[in-house]
């Protein structure tokens, strides 16, 4: 077989361990030297392949590779960007084509979530359609968990991981406080449309009455006058009240709780702010003293707090994109297939891509309690081995030691491409 | 020397390593059976002195108690409710004689901040004025690191940590991101009046233009023409700008950024919702996507990523708060003292409370960067040895293992007392 070169790119949200993929695409290229010749990274996702922003993989040393697994953010750039249709926009292809002749690049690795799978499952048919010789294959990526066909999404392990810590310790925080002080918590955490990380926060507690006292999940219609009761019968029998609220929280008519108005560059609106909104309601109509906390970004770059299951899952998916790169899989994704729940047992399987892209798994409706404010067994049951194991990352100077990769840029061929 | 029991109490706003002091406190009592009897801790801090809302320690085993070194939270409750004046409320001071001679308590201990040492300074006044035989030692604790003649507080060690630590973590993710997406992360911290944790996060990156790229302190008036320039650079050199902001923030006249409307117990305003403010200021100037978070108790409970040096630290002053009692010395604190910066070397000294209440201490002027926005060398020298190294806690099922305690209450022997 000869050798060509593989192209790899980080795209949306990233992750604590979207760099452990990174990691396990670059180590497997590295052990395939008679197939696979470089590395080029693209800076920014797919516009870096289209502008030729290409970073020379082969310079970074194992050791800083290795490191990779053990560093939060995307080390490439990410980008937020979509690619058009092949029959609209025939000269972004082209333009593809072109940087991947010159610089004999064969492999396509695309590392992101449901948004990203579309451009990964558009750039695949540069073989089929045009007759350019490429392995597309996308590598599963989001802390949203909403990807199909795979049992759960890297990259959400180590959020969930994140949350249910973070209400377990913020609840102890708020216990001794509320006999004079605050009697509420409220921690906003991610998930526009989905809510599996407000489900996560449920795994803080685990007995009657233990924390948090009421989730509210964006597919849970937002029902003022049942969420106060909810929030003064746990202050009236717990003395206080532990709150995890979904970015997405919603009202029955869709419109969300806190919107800031924004839209993101595929047509998402920015959200945030729910936290403050729904504390400063309980105030209003209950007049409890509250505290809030908005995670964002810190949840989905906790790598200090990632879950080994988490990073060993995410490595795993970049090592099998590869093993299906050479098999010639085009526009093929790896995915977690969950062997056995209980002792856990998970393998990764392959799923096409046409299954993959532009679909959102949601929370099955007996993940949820039927009140519609907690989690139920069977979701405490699929939650639960994700967040096991911890993976600390090294620490130097008391701070966590990242990935310091030299990022040296390739040698453009090419004329320079207007996005 | 006679046996007599102890009282233990936590006040104010807790940590991630008040506990640690809790344990430090009753392993030294455990160890001096000739002369500590049983340990009971106040159910509120003072208020469980008061109404004679005692938990009795001694029903608490050996592996509970060892539990409470990496457990967050006020295990035994904490209040914010300050003793009023000897001369005006003599009732109280009257009350609490009758409680400690109830239960024979003789030693007090009183952990907490600059507001909790009035109290215990209010307290150690019984043997002094009222000649009941108490030695009343105040055990420091604060995240806001404003407890004079102390090197530092303890709290405070791991709540730099954790912030230094998710500044890092994030502004990973935003440099990801920036390309295409977010330009702007905004990273809202505690300290009301003093700019120690916030600083803290300037220890996130150590190179020209590695994050934070500016921290807003409240200790130097918001300019915000300044901060729209330094915000408008840094984003235009680095492509992206991480803004650690305190909560403290304030105009030239006090005001301060955003002011939620509400005082707690001690008269203090309730602040919030700073990060938010600041970023839509930047929206509205500037016009940069931003993400912005609001870490609130996460910080200061987040003893999954706890200094080991504000563990050892927390412990120690307890075990010493003993020393002291049993040697006599009322209204007294425990100290760090800082023997050498590199290496870094400390050890517990004594201070006496009168020079302790009510006191802040304030960042010194040159710990703060010429124009405002940097910590300097100096400041990082400080900093840096108290978030040295890790004390993991135990995890247990994917998630941090806290003290389950029985909180077993003391019978009652006296008549009701209303505050």
């Amino acid at each position: 077989m000869a050798q060509h070169n593989a192209f790899y790119a980080q795209s949306g949200g990233v992750t604590a361990v979207i760099n452990a993929s990174a990691c396990g695409v670059i180590e497997a290229c590295r052990q395939a030297p008679d197939q696979i010749g470089k590395v080029y990274a693209g800076h920014n996702g797919i516009i870096g392949a289209l502008t030729e922003d290409l970073i020379d993989v082969t310079q970074e040393s194992d050791d800083a590779i290795a490191a990779l697994r053990h560093t939060p953010g995307g080390a490439f750039g990410s980008c937020r960007y979509k690619l058009k249709d092949i029959d609209t926009h025939r000269a972004q292809y082209e333009r593809l084509i072109e940087v991947f002749k010159a610089h004999d690049i064969r492999y396509f690795f695309y590392n992101g979530g449901g948004d990203s799978a579309d451009t990964c499952l558009k750039v695949s048919q540069l073989s089929e359609k045009l007759g350019y010789p490429l392995t597309a294959i996308h590598v599963p990526k989001t802390v949203d968990n909403d990807l199909p066909i795979t049992d759960n999404s890297p990259g959400f392990g180590s959020v969930a991981k994140y949350i249910a810590t973070s209400t377990r310790e913020a609840s102890l925080d708020i216990a001794s406080m509320c006999a004079t002080s605050t009697k509420v918590f409220v921690l906003e955490v991610m998930g526009r449309h989905a809510g599996w990380i407000a489900a996560a926060g449920g795994l803080a507690g685990d007995g009657p009455g233990e924390p948090p006292h009421l989730i509210v999940f964006p597919e849970i219609p937002f029902n003022r006058q049942a969420v106060m009761e909810r929030v003064q019968q746990s202050v009236q029998q717990n003395g206080y009240c532990v709150i995890v609220v979904s970015e997405g929280a919603r009202y029955e008519d869709g419109t969300f709780l806190a919107d800031a108005g924004n839209t993101d560059a595929f047509g998402h609106r920015q959200l945030g702010g729910v936290a403050p909104t729904l504390a400063g309601m309980i105030k209003q109509d209950l007049g409890y003293k509250y505290h809030w906390a908005v995670a964002d970004y810190l949840q989905r770059a906790a790598r200090h707090l990632a879950s080994k299951t988490d990073v060993e899952q995410a490595y795993a998916v970049g090592r099998e994109a590869v093993t299906l790169a050479l098999a010639g899989k085009n526009a093929m994704m790896p995915a977690i297939r969950r062997i056995s729940q209980a002792p856990y047992q998970w393998d990764v399987i392959s799923a096409p891509l046409s299954q993959v892209a532009n679909q959102e798994k949601f929370m099955p409706r007996d993940f949820i309690s039927e009140n519609g404010f907690a989690i139920t067994q069977t979701c405490r049951d699929y939650l639960s081995p994700l967040i096991q194991g911890e993976d600390f990352p090294p620490f130097e100077n008391g701070l966590p030691k990242v990935a310091k990769l030299k990022l040296a840029k390739v040698e453009r061929k090419l004329p320079v491409f207007t996005l």
